[in-house]
């Protein structure tokens, strides 16, 4: 039995508010200095905070396993990142902000050079971006549907977009089953969409119109005169947060991504963009109309990636600065977490479980001095999976019932 | 695979003597004095006996989940607590003192009050204890077999009782497949014992046949002239403790619902009365008849569940005064934990790891300073499911030979 069938029938609803806050990226490693970037960041609000809370460590997918953004937030939204993937056309619809539907098939999509049947640049010399976006107004205004499905275009960096085919119903399903058309290598033909399973007919035939139709309009294009396709994925089909956990769901994210992500479990995802200081004003305005709060703050991520050590300390300490604000709102159960560690001396993710921190009035306390790495070792939530933060959540809030008498 | 099938080929006998101690809902959290009951009451012994054992916390069935009695000792018994699920009417049975047999159906009961076809009072006005013990055992002298069924009454506190079916075989299945007939709500019609399921059609029968009897043996009663059945259920079928561990076991326990855990099991379990003193006198008595040793002390979840923090950290210096008599045993393998943890702040059971110990010659030691909740999440057993400390207890008992070669 899973996690969420076993939480199921003991899920009982209650007035209570959870806050969970995402610091994407937020476990880290020591650099020269010999301490990581949370224990380098002077976090004073964050550090008391540990001292009251059960702290521990959550391991996102398995030991090893570096986690994508798709699965390092399924995981802590209590969904198995293993069971539950996420399409690569699925997952860059939502990153390029496209509205994606349960009917939907998404497709990543290149601009490409074609010669007398042969790929002959598979990126089309990377095409500015002004330029792609215009080739890929084009294409809306000209193919609005192919058979059945509904067509939506949304352009991306340099040559790259996405498409949507909007299905009446959703019987479109395996999309996962259609071969990508990228041939992975220049001088190559491009290879037909052809569906690798029964169900994936009807998709792969308008994947192969769509491919002509494309040809037809950018047949006088000097470079991006064709397309490749990539990751047709269906939505996943998971339940909804709410049905799942019981829980009214709010996501507060200024990256449409992690807004993506969040609508794809069915929490609301109203559009915001800003500060991080915006998004907890937003958290406060909202604070009366949802039982559960997911609030995403992006920079840390960011300057990890970018290997700037200091830059996501400073990122980390903003947000500590900014902490006294949420605490008032007195939540009745606080997490503060990452989706996976972004070492900053490794310029990316990377599998290192994560700090974090459950404050609630039913912990032990009083076993952690800091919100670290090093500290959280030491925590009585041990290092645990990062599918049980969201039980361990609901426990906190008094909205699961006893199992068994 | 699961832990009983990895290690049953494992299993070997010798002399060893293993004594688990099962403090009831011992697991706490701190009050305003910033302690737990462990941390609060005074356990010289206790304390000493961590120091040279292994420590840890044990989860009793999954992270947030709050276990009843039946899987918080199932699973320290060493039987997955979510596969194995006890039903409700079973686990009446056993909480009444039934004997209850693999080939045995229970039900649980309530007088009620039903007028002209509709339940006027689903409880009979909450009868007194007294009247309904001897409506229970009018029934029994008047209804003592329907069809091939053993009928077995027993009654409990105010309108409550519960009923066995004694088939001479064990084909009366999936008695969870029939609906309770409580309907829930007064002003309504009762709903009839329906079977959900074919193989439940034989005790549906019996079900049918029972209410009308009862229907008609109670009519003139005032108030309790019904009964409403709910929670019918077979015995779980799970492999003998013997069998499973090769361990020939002894349930010490003066309540009977602790007593009937361990007999679904398979230990032997003396009807016993008295104090935990009485019970290490039996311990001692029968230290030479058996290889393991369960040993149940109940106040420590009674005055947990009551909110007496004072009164529940009393039980505790209490059973820490007799802890040298156990000792004086010098049994190869000692256990001491609990079967889930009962914060005097909570008021009743509740999610939260539970402090665990193993004293052999085979242990590290020298970790934890005393046994607490905070203690125990340094020790080197680090947090992990209840399920195996039965696999931990055996290895230290030199009873499980090596895996592979």
């Amino acid at each position: 039995m899973n996690m969420q069938e076993l939480i199921k029938p003991l899920i009982q609803k209650n007035e209570s508010k959870i806050v969970m806050i995402v610091l994407d990226g937020v476990g880290g490693l020591p650099n020269a200095s010999g301490r990581t970037e949370l224990e380098t960041a002077d976090t004073p609000n964050l550090d008391a905070l540990a001292r009251g809370s059960a702290c521990g460590l959550h391991i996102p997918v398995a030991h090893g396993i570096t986690p994508g953004s798709g699965p390092g937030h399924l995981g802590i939204f209590g969904y198995d990142p293993i069971k539950c993937q996420i399409g690569r056309g699925i997952l860059e619809a939502l990153g390029l902000g496209m509205e994606v539907r349960k009917t939907d098939v998404a497709v990543r999509c290149n601009y490409a050079t074609i010669k007398e049947g042969v790929v002959t640049d598979r990126r089309a010399g990377r095409i500015p971006t002004e330029q792609s976006k215009k080739l890929t107004e084009k294409l809306q205004k000209e193919i609005k549907k192919i058979d059945d499905a509904e067509l939506i275009f949304a352009p991306g960096m340099e040559h790259r977009f996405a498409v949507l085919m909007r299905f009446p119903d959703n019987l479109a399903s395996d999309a996962d089953m259609i071969n990508d058309t990228d041939p992975q290598r220049e001088g190559k033909a491009p290879v037909p969409p052809a569906a690798l399973s029964k169900n994936a007919g009807r998709v792969s035939k308008i994947a192969e119109k769509l491919i002509s139709k494309v040809q037809a309009i950018l047949k006088n294009e000097e470079k991006a005169n064709f397309i490749l396709t990539r990751g047709f994925s269906n939505m996943p089909r998971i339940p909804n947060f709410d049905e799942a956990f019981g829980l009214n769901a709010l996501a507060i994210a200024t990256y449409p991504m992690y807004r993506g992500l969040a609508r794809l479990v069915g929490m609301d995802t109203p559009a915001l963009e800003g500060s991080v200081e915006d998004e907890i004003t937003f958290l406060k305005q909202q604070y009366n109309e949802y039982d559960f709060f997911f609030l995403h703050v992006k920079k840390v991520d960011s300057y990890g990636e970018d290997g700037n050590f200091e830059g996501k300390a400073a990122r980390i300490e903003e947000f500590d600065k900014l902490l006294p604000q949420i605490l008032n709102l007195k939540p009745d159960v606080f997490v503060i977490t990452g989706d996976h560690s972004t070492p900053a001396i490794m310029k990316g993710h990377s599998w290192h479980p994560v700090p974090v921190l459950i404050k609630s009035p039913y912990v032990l306390g009083g076993i952690c001095n800091a919100f670290s790495e090093r500290e959280c070792v030491k925590g009585e939530l041990g290092i645990f999976p990062a599918l049980n933060i969201m039980p361990l959540a609901l426990a906190h809030a008094g909205r699961l019932k006893k199992f068994g008498a």
